[in-house]
């Protein structure tokens, strides 16, 4: 265990209780969305709060962890022996990376057989790319890091290619009022994700000790917020423009729609 | 209790938390759906929400009874003297194995005594497949396991019989756009459950102690996952498809259905 400071321990300890109320609260707003969109958006919604609201419980468990993994008596921290479980990291990303790129392809609505394909191939990718970077994590030389985090990288550049060039052409045709947003939610994608290497990288900076750990540690929870709750709530505003424009205003009075 | 290693401690303690959340996630995907599809099939979904629902709990349960079973200072690994309760599975699988072949008969939609006469056969020769299972799991030496796995591969043949010659001529009847989900729904429910006499035969390998329970446990959570989410996801699509065949698209705008 690396030796952290009262400091440290209790900026992380913060940022995982935060994250688990963000993650709690964006599935709840989510979902109460899935009302005021029309009938084809439901499901884009449906997983986008899944995957926050798996966040959720996995940030409820780091947070557990972690508090088990310190004791803070009197400003004195000392380590508990129980050790902290990092891998509830990867074993949330195997479920809701995947998922992300799928609450992508389904808010563009495509063709049933290109949602299907699309989805299956980006999951695969997404899938492959988390259990590729795990070994390296898990690795306690800079070595085998790099080598893992390289792997990794490849099904990475896949999911980029697909998301610029085999969703390009989806995208012009989507409705104006969206295809803006649409950009924008890939783009937040792309950002937040390659945010996650650069974390990765950490350990091989200057830093040593308790701020490598404290740098990982809320670097990742910075990323998983920014590509969880923040593409959550750009695929929300997309589900509610498409609606207007394939279903009507929901947000006009009921009367004009039944009126003569 | 079998001496495991700190490293296989761990990955069966992971693999216990990705699957609760795993389940619990599918469960809310499945009710969501209920939304989403025609009145005829709201059961299906029900159940097939069910399944990983009493899943979840039973995963949780599982969780909680390994993390108590060991403990983990230090990187050291010591049995805590509190045994690990493996009948979780079984009890599980006495509720969910029933249910999983009745989604299946009600997704089909065929006639209302033909439903209840497949769903009651069916789901007693699987009530009878694992409590035959049972006394085999927990015995001793491998001899007695062998006589009571074989007896229970009695009524898993049944099933299969049944799936594949009893329901063959209610496949070819469904509508077109379902016929080939509904096929691979079927195989991969075979297929899944050959794979738990494949995990329960793990004892009789040259692998030892720790291996063999990491081994077991590890395979039955991929099986469980396979057969409870895997099919689960084949029979909301196929639930959604027959619900567009039979009662037209809900994704086309409402506007056009009350406009005059």
């Amino acid at each position: 265990m690396d030796t952290i400071t009262a400091g440290q321990y209790l900026l992380v300890y913060n940022a995982f209780s935060f994250t688990f109320a963000a993650m709690a609260a964006a599935t709840l707003f989510f979902w109460f969305g899935r009302s005021q969109v029309g009938p084809a958006y439901k499901t884009a919604l449906t997983i986008t709060g899944l995957v926050t609201a798996i966040a959720a419980y996995h940030y409820f468990r780091i947070f557990e962890s972690w508090s088990s993994a310190y004791a803070l008596t009197d400003g004195v921290i000392t380590a508990s022996g129980v050790g902290f479980n990092d891998a509830y990291r990867y074993v949330d990303w195997l479920l809701t990376v995947p998922l992300l790129l799928i609450e992508l392809v389904l808010v563009m609505r495509l063709s049933q057989s290109k949602t299907v394909s699309l989805s299956v191939r980006l999951g695969s990718a997404a899938a492959l790319m988390i259990i590729l970077g795990y070994p390296g994590e898990v690795a306690d030389d800079n070595t085998t890091r790099a080598i893992w985090g390289t792997l990794s990288s490849i099904p990475f550049l896949y999911i980029v290619w697909e998301l610029f060039k085999g969703l390009g052409d989806a995208i012009e045709r989507q409705p104006e009022s969206a295809r803006g947003l649409i950009k924008q939610a890939r783009l937040l994608t792309f950002a937040s994700w390659g945010f996650y290497p650069i974390v990765y990288m950490i350990p091989y900076t200057s830093l040593s000790g308790g701020a490598v750990e404290t740098g990982v540690q809320i670097g990742y929870t910075i990323a998983d917020i920014v590509a969880k709750v923040g593409v959550g709530i750009l695929v929300y505003m997309i589900a509610v423009r498409k609606s207007e424009a394939e279903y009507g205003d929901a947000a006009k009075p009921v009367t004009v729609a039944v009126a003569q």
